[in-house]
């Protein structure tokens, strides 16, 4: 069972100095910048030989967005949103949605989470170490990914088998 | 201060059948595969624009030609090689090598090791957790970067900035 855990790409600030009160945080797309740096990712993950048989992001624009591109390289094809994976969720949460379709998990064997910071380097330290240290960094468009031995996504149990800063896909 | 601990490429084996007197086990050298392989690692590494100030590597050969061949991509100039690095080797020996030069250490703020599995992992593991959990998978002709903050090289202190297996960047 593999893990990819994958930040979402430099999307548009909100603007502190003239706030534009249609544009809150859940709606800040990528930037320009941050889709052509996401593409060039997805294409290399593809080259790599990555598949991934499901896709779950939070439901924030920009994480959808960073999925989709996953997507548009044909890295997957089938995506979910997750409210566990937003910037309010949290690791317990998300598993035990997870274990409880035990059943339709059964075929699946590389899952990518799109999703936010410190959340997802948090995420990757309970699975690996069993605890936080805060020491992992996770850049935007940044991959970590996990691998578990024991073919079951569970606390301590993972080890630590990439994390990879966009600037050396692009 | 980052340190960049590098994985030799992928070296002859000892053959179990026909054992060749005069092969031994620090005589290793790449496979024509592991230097084609890591030569497009290197390039990848030039390509993200990494610079460093001085690589150290293990005696044995196999890492000796690795570091070479990030030498030939002029990713760095200056090569030094240390016992510490061999197999048999630990960190706190190479911590007190290295603390003891540390005037010359000034210049230095990009420093590579080149060695062996599975001590390059385990010294991440001490220098980021203080630790070994023998969790992090280091691939032949694989890198693993850490950041100290404090500017020095400590063990607990270092943030894990990247962990890349070969394969993403060929």
């Amino acid at each position: 069972m593999y893990l990819y855990l994958i930040r979402h790409g430099i999307a548009v600030d909100l603007d502190p100095i003239a706030p534009d009160s249609t544009l809150t945080d859940d709606l800040r797309p990528l930037t320009k910048e941050g889709r052509n740096k996401f593409k060039q990712v997805a294409e290399r993950l593809q080259i790599s030989g990555l598949k991934l048989d499901l896709i779950i992001t939070s439901p924030l624009i920009r994480a959808k967005q960073t999925a989709d591109l996953l997507i548009d390289r044909q890295l997957g094809s089938q995506v979910e949103v997750s409210p566990h994976l937003s910037p309010t969720g949290n690791l317990p949460g998300w598993l035990t949605e997870w274990n409880r379709r035990s059943r339709e998990n059964l075929d699946i064997s590389k899952l990518a989470l799109v999703g936010h910071e410190p959340n997802l380097s948090q995420w990757a330290e309970l699975l690996v170490f069993g605890r936080i240290y805060n020491q992992l960094v996770l850049k935007k468009g940044g991959i970590i990914g996990l691998k578990f031995p024991n073919g079951k996504i569970e606390i301590g149990t993972a080890q630590l088998h990439c994390l990879i800063p966009p600037k050396y896909l692009v």
